[in-house]
């Protein structure tokens, strides 16, 4: 399992992903989920990953040795695509691919080859955006109403992020909030862990203000962690017992 | 969609459940979800039901009119069965053999006839106890470890369960960790929604000390959502912000 959380408010953009893959409960191993193409160039493109390792990494590859565009005949690649919408449809189509050639190699075991992405960033000069992309390879962009986007083990973190994100918020209470979010899912899921990978970048500019691994030496997130649970403690407490 | 929960702490037993049932975002009806049986008699049975409304009401008629037991050749009713393990045992058969049924008229239409169920509390002296039957039949019994089952739209709930419940907190206490496992819940999914039945009875007793109906005129769910929004967003601000 995987969680993965995309942020998208009017002072930026964070993503944010854990590091655990596991093939069965007793096959557990660290892989990297949080990508970043373009870094120090005119672009910075963002990509988290859910679901098959296998068609996820197929759908890098194809991404970074070029996939073949229908409809403009060109063959797409990070550093060529024209806008951070043309590299979504891009990487929908390798991950589609992918996906179809180990459905194609696989004969008759019960494996599932889905995989979805969250990809954000900004092509040029256009602003920051963010957006998911389905196994099937079709995508929705992030909007100010609900400013977040989730792959993988979603439900356990997202009542936090209902009650919390507003577009409004700043980049620093976005950071506060996905953290409390991996907080809870990796209480409720041993498949989610630590560490979580967290990539912040302000609206307007092309360089990450904050690229890290957030792991179990991380002295914040340990307090974040405390703190909360603490907090909650407190507020049940503080809630009168029911009168029936 | 549904959410019921059922909490086992050593002062008693609570069983919850919403009123809400949906085939489709636009039908969307209030049943009764939480069934009692046996009031008044040397037994209290306490079923919330979730999932296939026909496969569920299927099994209750069975239970009324009689499941044959094919290793006693009895036939088992609530107000026959021997213990609480036998009343889970003969509901699991009715359950299945209500699903079976049901699939069975259906020609090739993909209807999902599946339906779990939490049944609680005790027949005769013995202490009450809880369980969970899945569709199949089969059936888990709540321990002390983890003292809560939930079925239905169980994920959104599960982190305040998991950090509050002890198999030693109050049964005022479990209520109230009850109540707000329900409201994070229907923030997050529109299909489970109020009124919430209610039932709690304390260990020794067959007669429960509260049975009742939580509507949205509710003044002390209402405070108790206000209270725990209030608490979170507060306990969000006094978390420092992150310093990456």
């Amino acid at each position: 399992m995987t969680y993965c959380v995309g942020i998208l408010v009017r002072e930026g953009l964070v993503m944010m992903a854990d590091t655990r893959t596991n093939a069965g409960i007793d096959n557990v191993s660290r892989y990297r989920k949080l990508r970043v193409f373009g870094l120090g160039t005119d672009r910075l493109i963002i990509v988290a990953s859910a679901g098959s390792l296998s068609t996820t990494q197929g759908a890098m590859h194809r991404m970074l040795e070029g996939i073949h565009n229908p409809e403009t005949d060109n063959i797409d690649k990070w550093e060529t695509v024209p806008s951070i919408y043309q590299a979504v449809l891009a990487v929908g189509r390798a991950l589609r691919a992918a996906r179809d050639a180990n459905e194609g190699l696989e004969q008759g075991d019960e494996v599932n080859f889905n995989a979805s992405l969250l990809v954000g960033g900004s092509v040029g000069g256009e602003p920051h955006r963010l957006f998911l992309v389905y196994p099937a390879g079709n995508a929705i962009e992030c909007g100010q109403d609900t400013p977040y986007l989730q792959i993988g083990e979603a439900k356990y973190g997202k009542p936090i992020l209902d009650r919390a994100l507003r577009f409004d918020t700043t980049l620093d209470e976005a950071v506060k909030v996905g953290l409390i979010s991996f907080d809870s899912t990796m209480r409720s899921n041993l498949a989610v862990g630590l560490p979580i990978d967290l990539i912040k970048v302000k609206q307007g500019s092309l360089v990450p203000s904050a690229n890290l691994r957030i792991g179990s030496d991380d002295e914040y997130f340990r307090d974040l962690s405390e703190r909360w649970s603490n907090a909650l403690a407190h507020a049940r407490e503080e809630i009168p017992n029911p009168p029936y």
